[in-house]
């Protein structure tokens, strides 16, 4: 036998409620790699497959203890959807002369710059206010959905739960068009090499510390949840970020701004380099937005800043684990406490938790794919059941 | 009263089958604009709006005069889905040293690039084939999803009729990663600005024509069907093409094998730039694919070359209208056809398609679309019915 689990039982049946399971290692003897295991619901009957489990008898034992009900409960039901689609909002256009230097397409005319792309779907007979989730640095709105091991993402996971979900794109990322004409003038000689967009990718040796999967690459923190056996998929997900050579603030925040008007009602649900973005939304307009949540912001708003905004819809900041063992995280947390000891003085309805706080332990930087996903996800549903209103 | 419209009965009765509406204007004295109007289906019951509606009364005629049974089955039903979900196929991790110039992010390391994006939803109860749908130049797997002026796209549509959908971003494309570095390696001095990535951006002039939409820009082709009142939401769509600076073939040929081979008997639909990637894909080996249908192909194979892989499987490749008045595809249809011939006498079951041949008029490039673009749909799965296998 490897590694030695302590199975934590509530998780098991509460994740059976939900059609799929999983658990999370207490404490582990060997390296938390021996204690994964997982079980997979096909359509026809409950079949368990164990990967270097540490206790097989007791996975067996559990199952089999489960009433036939849960057991049927277990399957992922279909999903049923009254409309989903997906369209742009924001965008400008303009004009350029180095568009091309291909014979068969023109240097010069008119491209549209600055939108953001948006898919949506929208469960049938919702009552809950739609979330719009928005992706962080060097991702797209890939991060919401399916997970790197190929478990639910939040996008659907929150529909089945009622939520209307809009997952966008970040101007100039994925979907959302960039621009390219400084390339084509750097390129042809009309504009000096400084002229080329600042554009940067996280490697995935960098990537690896900023996303808390550990200390350094290629470390682990004791009980981390995101599923490094699937990395492959998941370093996959990464683009190119071209943000620092888009306008300040990012042309996303406009867009999230005509978005939570259009939607009429929205929690904004934002990660990492997005975590500003909706309170930067706020500060245009707070017309639209139901309710910010602020995961791993990479910056709270400044404490000493006009805090009027954040007075008007209620606010979490959300932060994982092992924050207090990153140089880089731990001064934002610290910085986010200022800001949210300094808006609730001024009125406001805004709380910041640290999930280990709450009895959630391991969550990596990346909590929305981490192997206790929707454990936080309910967690989430939870909070916004209690502050957002419905519908 | 604008424009006089002669309104195909025959149309509107057929659309209102599929829960949506639509009409083709067979004549128009004025400007075709003042011929548009459309009927949305909200919620609950029918309720028309009609914009510069030629014959108003006309519209409001047929309405009423639909049976109670047609108007309750013109409500677009919920969707009913079995498994969705998103996942990459292909990719490579590479070295650099010219990720980033940031002091925020290391230089060096290591990236995913040539990963193909692929996003799927299931309907319940499928016995069809998948469908790999791919999008063409400048544009990225939106091209399938909601059309420009807001009608159900092909993705929808198709899983609607019992197809499973698998949408892609080509490589380098959307949330498919591209790669930088060539960019920040200029920028800081290491490398001369020949040595740029060679990537362009369609102009909405040049995209124009190169669509279809009319000769040149702003003229249009009489009785054109794309929604060109709704042509700023599709500049929207397009995007950088990264293609010419990637190895040949695409990597997503190389990815649209491994996924065919995943799903073990998939259409490859493809589209302009693309349409030539499902040939390529059958030319490394013709496991996995059940058809291909190429749309409006940028190219088709030689009439010359090696023509037994397309032996091996139902191939149809489709034109839209107006394609003898364009310069830039009249020889693309001309060699797609010595092709078809040659492939045919090789003992291939290879079929060509201009759609005015077969009594659909006005489609434009982007025919997928177009204002028609269900009916198209609707022989396309007529004829997939007749060629393609069911599971």
């Amino acid at each position: 036998m490897g590694g030695l689990c302590t199975i934590r039982l509530f998780l098991v049946t509460y994740a059976y409620e939900r059609g799929c399971l999983y658990h999370e290692s207490k404490k582990t003897v060997n390296e938390s790699k021996d204690c994964w295991w997982r079980i997979d619901l096909p359509k026809e009957g409950v079949v368990i497959k164990m990967s270097s489990l540490a206790n097989g008898l007791l996975g067996v034992a559990l199952a089999l203890a489960m009433p036939a009900a849960a057991q049927e409960a277990s399957k992922v039901s279909p999903l049923s959807i009254e409309k989903q689609g997906s369209f742009f909002v924001g965008g400008r256009g303009v004009h350029s002369d180095t568009l091309s230097t291909l014979p068969n397409f023109a240097p010069s005319g008119t491209v549209t710059v600055d939108q953001m792309y948006v898919r949506y779907q929208i469960p049938v007979n919702s009552a809950r206010r739609p979330l719009t989730l928005i992706h962080g640095c060097c991702l797209t709105g890939k991060t919401w959905e399916t997970t790197p091991d190929g478990r639910m993402g939040w996008d659907e996971y929150f529909l089945r739960k009622g939520y209307p979900t809009y997952v966008i794109d970040q101007a100039a990322r994925g979907r959302s068009a960039g621009n390219v004409s400084a390339i084509n003038s750097v390129r042809t000689g009309k504009a000096a090499p400084d002229q080329l967009p600042v554009v940067f990718e996280a490697s995935h040796e960098a990537a690896w510390a900023i996303f808390r999967f550990g200390p350094e690459y290629p470390k682990v923190f004791p009980g981390m949840q995101f599923p490094l056996e699937a990395q492959e998929e998941f370093w996959k997900q990464m683009v190119p970020d071209w943000s620092n050579s888009l306008p300040t603030p990012n042309p996303t925040v406009q867009a999230l701004s005509e978005l939570a008007q259009r939607l009429d009602g929205t929690v904004l649900i934002s990660h990492s380099q997005s975590g500003i973005y909706p309170f930067q939304t706020a500060a245009i307009s707070t017309k639209g937005i139901a309710g910010i949540v602020s995961i791993e912001p990479g910056g709270c708003p400044a404490a000493n800043g006009d805090l009027q905004p954040y007075t008007k819809m209620p606010i979490l900041v959300l932060f994982g684990d092992y924050v207090d063992q990153s140089t880089r995280w731990a001064p934002r947390l610290k910085s986010c406490r200022e800001f949210v000891a300094a808006a609730t003085k001024s009125g406001g309805k805004v709380e910041l938790v640290v999930l280990p706080d709450v009895g959630i332990h391991g969550s990596s930087h990346m909590l929305m794919q981490d192997r206790n996903s929707l454990e936080v996800a309910d967690w989430l549903l939870n909070w916004l059941d209690r502050h957002v209103a419905r519908k």
